[in-house]
């Protein structure tokens, strides 16, 4: 055995750096010398019957033995060595796609089989963040046609799990973001199980935003349920609402997501491929895509919400979805409240019919639940929303939620921060536009998502007329300095709300 | 002060992690948990008067107390903290290229104060990697125009130093890479400056070639001079050969560069400011630039030479450098050696004018230094390469040669691998080509650049007529593991020298 191939020892190196798999060697451990190994070469290494190719970091002082390689949260979780394991190095191949996302880069169309490869290398961790990046970069914008938009949904739904119903109809929803506040979903859930369909929705966490649905849900039900788990619930109850991270249905999205969450820019192709490929794989055969446009939502006209769902339509035919898009407006949040424990707030007052609840978020829901039920099979077309009301009005979908709570986990009344701050109209006026962005930016620096309690609270709307002095909206936090941080910025952008003064 | 600002104690983490700037913190520190900071967050640090914007790698386990924030090298060298230092730590502001770099991935054009912005926040690591993948990806192919390729030059000029030689003609060259083994610098180098010129000349070390300029030098002399030592050789020679990553004449190129070595892609408009930055930063005024045309080079048709070849000429007359371009060969390798000390072993040959050294290296370093010296204020036209030719011929250039290398530290015979084999023609026949690429994968293999002896070494030259048994070319390597890798590789692509038979 040459040098080059004496294995190392593994040492679980205890440090996270976001899935991406790292191996960490001294600069003059053998392997480093013979091999050639610098800092971010791309290494192969291979323990058992398992491999992963990971980025190599070199540790250059004495922290790390000789004959040891030290590995990632990531890279060992897939490697999973055991007590004494040990692992060769060496020179991956280069991935077989890198080919197909060199064309990409110079701008060529793509076919079915790049897209594959593709989806394939990034699931086995063969692209590096860097190349991950590069291919994110290359299909944004508008640089993926309608084919390479369904190739690449393909794609990613061949390289991940699908669920198997056993027939029938299966109904979904799906929001594109940018909207603060929009939290429909377990109001929608609730009425669509509660009128006997079957619904099993997955959601994310926040990726840029204040509260994911996933976060909101999780501060009055667990949600970090399994496969098996989740199954398990809707046959119960007809639906739930879970986070989507722990049924791995999209393992290719979720590392799309993970690039595209700090580059925060992604495409109408990426965009399509990432919402249909989850929903196919969730075994959706229904689904209603809710688009909110306005300025600082994330599709900003209706020539945009009309190109995107031209795209989401083509790629839904291809796959054999029935898919309607509902256009809404995305002016200002949605409901009172922005962050997770503030937004189930709005949720439960809506499914209580507590005539203080949010009517922007009751109505809402009801459009989606209506436009929902009225694409299922056997439904009377234009009757939707009206059997949707009516099962929210009855308590019937306040009693399905419960129920799904319970099946989940048992169900959490949400809790209220311990530190409250008005911001306040700086003069009187009308409320002429909300700045969706700062706002959600207000509640992030509040402490949302990671402090569930934190993040905005206003009954301020576009139209209404308010007086200097009086609070716009509410910030809260966990803690005098968050809360410090965001009133600070609340400070240095006084026209979050936009106040008109005369005509 | 609230709990967010307390400041951490800085600790050298001893990681290697490329210039990358990373910071090591345990999940639990009260920084993570108040700033809500998780793996891969962008976090800023300050320490003292000076700030550096890092990337965070999340500790799990216990090896970093919490009051703690190790430094990777990059991130140390930055900071430069004393004993018992301590950093505050905060979210940084978006980079305020942030919409620049947007604007450029959707496809946009973007104008002087925009590249000024991109590059300014390139060399203060206010771009991540992967936003500076992004940048490299959206510029790729032919996404810049140009202006814009001035605008970029000019950027990047703006960022780093410039070396003034106080008046008159400052001669440079440079080859657009990709061709093996081309490494005419020294040679021309010493014509030039025999001929009383001044050619002040920064190289490069491999990037994803079996060596670089600087490699090669370095088998002979010392390459890694500071900006001091480089003026001084060269106000007392005329020229030097100096390993350009100590001068960092171009500190944006530098970190371009690192981004663009394990994408394997750039552009045009990059190569071109790339190219001409460093040059116009190292103060010439006459360029010539060398671009070997063929099909497993970088440059692969008379057609995208044009191209290139346009766009460099815009930009070096935008920046007021006399630029001459000359296309030559890029079917095969110059000289026999792949490798830095093989390569600096046909570099004496020439020099030394022994008779059996490569005629091909001799040729083209004569016709380079005849395009500089034809290019050179004062010159009679077309004299140029007789000139070169009498310098050559007279030992005039190999003394100069000599003179710059004891100048730079003192001059050193390359010496020879350990390991040697050949690899050999499979059936009699015709060369009808070789691929420059594969070959360059044999060398690299076999160990070199880090490898300094390390390389191949081939007499065989398209149309030349081979007999099966007879060696095509030589492996050299410094280990018998290495020496099996590159014989493999050569075995599982046997058409590396493409013999042809019949007709």
């Amino acid at each position: 055995m040459s040098d080059a191939h004496r294995p190392l020892r593994l040492l679980r190196a205890g440090i996270d750096t976001y899935q991406q798999p790292v191996v960490y060697m001294h600069r003059d451990c053998h392997v480093c010398r013979s091999e050639g190994f610098t800092a971010l070469t791309r290494v192969l290494a291979r323990s058992g019957d398992r491999e992963v190719v990971a980025t190599l970091n070199v540790v250059v002082d004495d922290h790390l033995e000789l004959d040891v390689a030290a590995l990632s949260e990531a890279a060992w979780a897939i490697l999973q060595p055991g007590a004494d394991a040990v692992a060769v190095f060496s020179h991956p191949e280069p991935p077989v796609s890198a080919p197909a996302l060199r064309a990409k880069v110079f701008g060529q169309r793509l076919g079915e089989s790049d897209f594959l490869a593709l989806m394939h290398d990034t699931v086995s961790n063969r692209l590096s963040d860097m190349e991950l990046a590069a291919f994110v970069t290359a299909c944004a914008g508008d640089r993926l046609d309608n084919e390479e938009t369904i190739a690449l949904t393909k794609a990613m739904l061949a390289v991940g799990e699908r669920i198997d119903w056993g027939g029938g109809a299966v109904l979904d929803k799906h929001c594109v973001g940018g909207l603060p506040g929009n939290r429909t979903t377990p109001i929608v859930v609730a009425i669509v199980a509660a009128a006997g369909h079957r619904i099993p929705k997955t959601s994310s966490r926040a990726i840029t935003s204040p509260a994911g649905t996933a976060d909101a849900m999780e501060v009055m039900a667990p949600v970090a349920l399994d496969l098996e788990a989740m199954r398990s619930v809707v046959e119960r109850e007809g639906g739930c609402i879970v986070w989507g991270g722990n049924v791995r249905l999209s393992p290719a999205d979720d590392i799309l997501i993970r690039i595209e969450r700090p580059l925060d820019f992604d495409s109408d192709g990426q965009l399509v491929a990432s919402v249909l490929s989850k929903k196919a794989a969730a075994g959706a055969t229904h689904v209603v895509i809710d688009i909110p446009i306005g300025p600082t939502a994330k599709v900003r006209s209706f020539s945009a919400a009309a190109f995107l769902e031209a795209r989401l339509i083509a790629a839904a035919q291809a796959l054999g979805l029935n898919l309607s898009v509902l256009r809404t407006d995305g002016l200002q949040p949605v409901g009172y409240g922005i962050g997770p424990a503030l937004e189930a707030r709005d949720v439960l007052s809506v499914l209580r019919n507590d005539a203080a609840g949010p009517r922007d978020l009751r109505s809402r829901a009801l459009d989606i639940a209506g436009v929902l039920l009225d694409s299922a099979p056997g439904a009377v077309l234009g009757k939707g929303r009206a059997v949707a009301s009516t099962l929210l009005d009855s308590g019937a979908a306040l009693r399905k939620f419960m129920a799904i709570c319970q099946a989940q986990g048992g169900f959490t009344e949400p809790g209220v921060a311990p530190h409250i701050s008005p911001v306040l109209a700086i003069r009187n006026g009308q409320i002429r536009a909300v700045d969706n962005r700062r706002l959600a930016r207000i509640a992030k620096l509040a402490g949302a998502p990671g402090s569930p309690l934190a993040g905005t609270d206003s009954r301020v709307r576009i139209g209404d007329s308010v007086q200097a002095g009086e609070p716009l909206f509410y910030v809260h936090a966990r803690s005098p300095g968050e809360l410090d941080y965001a009133l600070d910025y609340a400070s240095a952008h006084p026209d979050i709300f936009q106040i008109g003064t005369g005509q």
